[in-house]
C-alpha cells in the first residue's frame, strides 16, 4: 500500500512532524505508525506519581491527528528499505512512501555499572503506560524509595513521590543535583527546596549494587554505606532507539543517534529524523550534544515536516539550545543556553550576573515570590549566551523570554535598549525587572 | 552649585534615568530634583483602592537612587536655562549642569466637554500620594462610584473598587473597554468577565454633565439618561507635563510632548528627556504615537542615561512598542505590538490567527487556565507584528516574548523554527504551544 508521508513515532515529535507535514502538504497522505495504543505526555509522567490522580491524566489526546487528517496506526515497524521506500511491520504489513519520518524517541539507561538493576521493585522510566501503571502499583505498596539519578525527571519525580507520602532518597553521582542543566548556586537552591519538602538528596554519592535476592532491599554505595529501600527508580537519561535505523542503513553517530543535517534529513534519500532519537548540535559551538526534550523534539519536528518536498533556507535548524524549566513547590527553576560552567569549559571570555528582585511590584501583590536572573555573557561580543532564572509560576514564560534573546543572537546593549510590558499583579517592576538589571550589571562589568 | 547631571522627575523614568546615569559615568555627580517627599510605584496605584491596605504599600523606594549613589532633592524647579546650563527652583536654589534629563512626567486629563468636573468627590488618578490618600478617604465613604474611562486604570480601578464592595458603574464612549490596546475579541472577553466580578460596565456612552450642587449626586448622559452616584473618578487619559519645558525654551511638538531624538535628546544642546512627558514614535510605523506606560518610559530613560556623553548607534530607542498587560480575577490579558484593526487602518495587508489551548500540560495540573495567543503578521514579509494573549498568571512574561519577537523583526517562519522551553507545571504543551500554534496558522493561510 502507498502512502505518501510516513512518520514512525508517536510521541511529540512524530505528532508534530506528522501536523506539520499534513499541513504544509495537504494533499499528501499521511500516516503515523507507532507502537502504543495511548500515548502519554511524556513531560507529564512524573505527575502521575503524585498530583495527577493516574496516568490516564497524562494522555496525549490523538484529536490534533485526527483533525489534521493524519491516519493512525498501532504497529511496530520491523523494517525501512530505503532503496525500496518500504516500510515494513512486524505483522508483514508493508507500505511504500515518498518521504519518512522516524521519530522513535528514547528507552531510559539502565547502566551496567550498577548491580542488580534486574531485581524485582527496579523500574525505569519509560514512556510507556501499561509499563508506567504497573510501576505505579508497586511504588504505591512501597514506603521507603530511593531515586537514582537527579536531572529533571529524577528530581520531578523525587518530590511527587514525598507529596504521595513516600519516604523518598535522591541519589546522585555528581555535586549537584539537576548539575548538568544549572551552574551551582541554582543547584544548590533547588535542593535545599527539595530537602525542605521532605526528600533526602544524597550527592557525589556512587552506587554500586542493588541487594535482593528477589526484590530489591538494600542499596550498597561504592563508600561501603548502605540504605534499606522497598523500591528503586533509575533516572539516569535516556538512550536514542536507533535499532531500526541501524538495521535499515540509516547511520548512526558514535554518540548512539541519528545522524542529520538542518534540515533533519538523514544520509538515506527522502528519509528525515527528529526528536530524541535524533543528533543534537549545540546552538553555541556546533557540537555534537546529548539533548533530549519535547520542546526541542517538537522544533526538530516542524523542521522536518515544513522541509519534506522542498527545503527552505529560512526553515532550517539551527542548533539545539536547551530551554528547560522545572517547579518545586513554589519556586520554579529555568534555563536558556549555555551555562557559565559549560562556557568556561568550552574556551569562552564570559562575564554574568546575577540580580534578585520580586516578581510583582509592589512585592506584596498576587502571591509573590523572589524572582532572580543571571546572565552569561560573551565578554567580547557583548551577546547573550545563557541565562537561568529562579521565581514563581511566571518562570516559564520568562525562560523562554531568555531563549528568544539567545536566539536571536541579542546583546546585552540590546536588551537594555528593548522595550518590555510590565504589570503589578503579573510581573517584576519595570525599574528593577531582573533580566534589565543583570543585563546592566553585566555591562557595568564590562565597561570596566 | 554645579552638579554634573540633573535629573527632573521622580518617577519610573527620572529614577532609572539617574541610576543608569550614574552606572555609565560613575565619575559624575548626580542629582535627582522630584516635587514627591514620597513617590509611587505608578503601575500599583490602582491596587491601594482594593488589594493593597493603603498608598503605604506602593511606595517607589529610595534605596536604589541612593545605593547607587545619586543625590535626591524635593523641590519644584521653576526654570531651566539651556544657553547658561542652569536650574533655578521655586525656592531660588540654582544649579549648573552639564547634562540634563527632563522626566517630568503626566498629569490626568480633565476634560472640559463634561460639565462639573470641579464638584467634590470627582476625583483624577494622579500619582500623587497626599492627593491619592484624601481621595481614598472620600471613596471609602461612598457606595456608588463611576468611573469613567475604560483605559487600563479605569479597568483595573473599577475592579478594585468592586473588590473592596463598592457599587461600580465603568463608562466608556467608545465600543469597547480597553479599545485603545487591544483588539474586539479580547475586549468583549475582558468586559464579561469585569461583568461577572460585579462591575456594571456601560460602552458607547458620552457623560455630558456631573450634577451637584456641591458634591457630585448624578451623571447625565449624553442620550438624557441618569446615574446616581456617590463619587465619580475621572481615568480618561493623562497629559504630558510640559509647561517647563515650554517656558524654558524647549521644543514641543503639536501633540504636547517634549520633541526628542532617537538618543532622548531634544533640541536644546545638553538637555534630554524620556519617559510620558516625552515624544513617542510608534516602532512600526514611525508617526508621533501617544503611549504612556512605566515600561517604556524606563527604556527611554536608559538610553538617555547611556549617551548623556558620548552617542552610540547601538544604544538608541527604536521606536516604541506598546506591551502591555492586565489582570481581571484569574484572567490576564497581554498585548505587544500593533492590533489587527489599528494595522488595518494604517494600510498593511495582514493575516492573523488565534489558537486558543491550556497553560499546562496536561491540562489539570497547578491551576490551570485556558491560554489564547493571536499574531498579527505582515502578509507580503511575514513579518509578526502584533500579537495579543489571554490567559493565567503566565501572560506577563508571555507578553514580554512575544516582544521580543516583535522587536528582532522575526517572522512567522523564524518562530516556527525556534525552540521553546515546556514544563508541565508551569507552560503550554510543546505539542500545542499557542504561540507555534498561531504562527502555523498564520502560515498555513499565507499558503494559500
Amino acid at each position: 500500500m502507498k502512502k505518501e508521508i510516513i512518520v514512525i513515532g508517536g510521541s511529540a515529535a512524530g505528532l508534530v512532524a506528522a501536523t506539520t507535514a499534513k499541513s504544509n502538504h495537504p494533499d499528501k497522505s499521511v500516516l503515523l505508525i507507532r507502537k502504543e495504543e495511548t500515548v502519554l505526555i511524556p513531560c507529564g509522567i512524573p505527575y502521575i506519581f503524585g498530583t495527577l490522580a493516574s496516568s490516564d491524566e497524562d494522555i496525549l489526546p490523538d484529536g490534533g491527528l485526527i483533525n489534521a487528517g493524519v491516519e493512525i496506526m498501532v504497529g511496530t515497524v520491523d523494517l525501512v528499505n530505503p532503496e525500496e521506500h518500504t516500510v515494513t511491520l512486524e505483522n508483514g504489513d508493508t507500505f511504500t512512501y515518498e518521504k519518512l519520518i522516524m521519530a522513535t524517541g528514547s528507552t531510559p539507561f539502565v547502566p551496567d555499572f550498577i548491580e542488580g538493576t534486574d531485581l524485582e521493585n527496579v523500574f525505569v522510566i519509560p514512556k510507556n503506560k501499561t509499563y508506567l501503571d504497573i510501576a505505579k502499583k508497586h511504588l504505591d505498596n512501597a514506603k521507603n524509595i530511593a531515586v537514582i539519578g537527579a536531572g529533571f525527571i529524577g528530581v520531578e519525580l523525587s518530590d511527587e513521590l514525598a507529596k504521595a507520602g513516600k519516604n523518598v532518597t535522591l541519589i546522585e553521582a555528581q555535586e549537584d543535583i539537576l548539575c548538568c542543566a544549572f551552574d551551582t548556586e541554582s543547584c544548590k537552591i533547588a535542593e535545599s527546596i527539595l530537602v525542605e519538602r521532605g526528600v533526602k538528596v544524597m550527592t557525589s554519592t556512587y552506587v554500586k549494587k542493588l541487594v535482593g535476592p528477589k526484590t530489591v532491599k538494600q542499596i550498597q554505595f561504592a563508600s561501603g554505606d548502605t540504605l534499606d529501600v522497598d523500591a528503586v527508580i533509575l533516572s539516569i537519561g535516556y538512550r536514542a532507539n536507533v535499532e531500526l535505523a541501524k538495521k535499515s542503513g540509516i547511520s548512526v553517530n558514535k554518540q548512539g543517534a541519528i545522524k542529520v543535517d538542518a534540515y533533519m534529513r538523514t544520509h538515506q534519500q527522502d528519509i528525515f529524523a527528529c526528536g530524541d532519537c535524533a543528533q543534537k548540535r549545540d546552538f553555541v559551538t556546533g557540537k555534537i550534544i546529548n539533548v533530549m526534550l519535547a520542546s526541542t523534539a517538537c522544533a526538530e519536528a516542524r523542521v522536518a515536516g515544513m522541509n519534506l518536498y522542498e527545503l527552505s533556507t529560512i526553515k532550517k535548524f539551527n542548533g539545539t539550545i536547551g530551554i528547560y524549566s522545572t517547579n518545586i513547590g513554589k519556586t520554579s527553576f529555568g534555563v536558556a543556553g549555555i551555562t557559565e560552567k559549560r562556557a568556561a569549559a568550552e574556551g569562552f571570555n564570559i562575564v554574568s550576573a546575577t540580580f534578585k528582585g520580586m516578581d510583582r511590584h509592589p512585592g506584596k501583590l498576587n502571591q509573590p515570590h523572589y524572582q532572580s536572573v543571571k546572565l552569561v555573557v560573551n565578554k567580547t561580543t557583548g551577546i547573550i549566551m545563557g541565562g537561568e532564572v529562579i521565581g514563581g509560576n511566571s518562570i516559564g514564560e520568562l525562560t523562554n523570554v531568555l531563549g528568544f534573546i539567545i536566539q536571536n543572537n541579542m546583546t546585552v546593549t540590546d536588551v537594555l535598549v528593548s522595550q518590555i510590558g510590565t504589570q503589578p499583579m503579573l510581573t517584576a517592576s519595570p525599574a528593577k525587572y531582573p533580566l534589565i538589571e543583570a543585563a546592566e550589571m553585566v555591562s557595568r562589568k564590562m565597561r570596566k
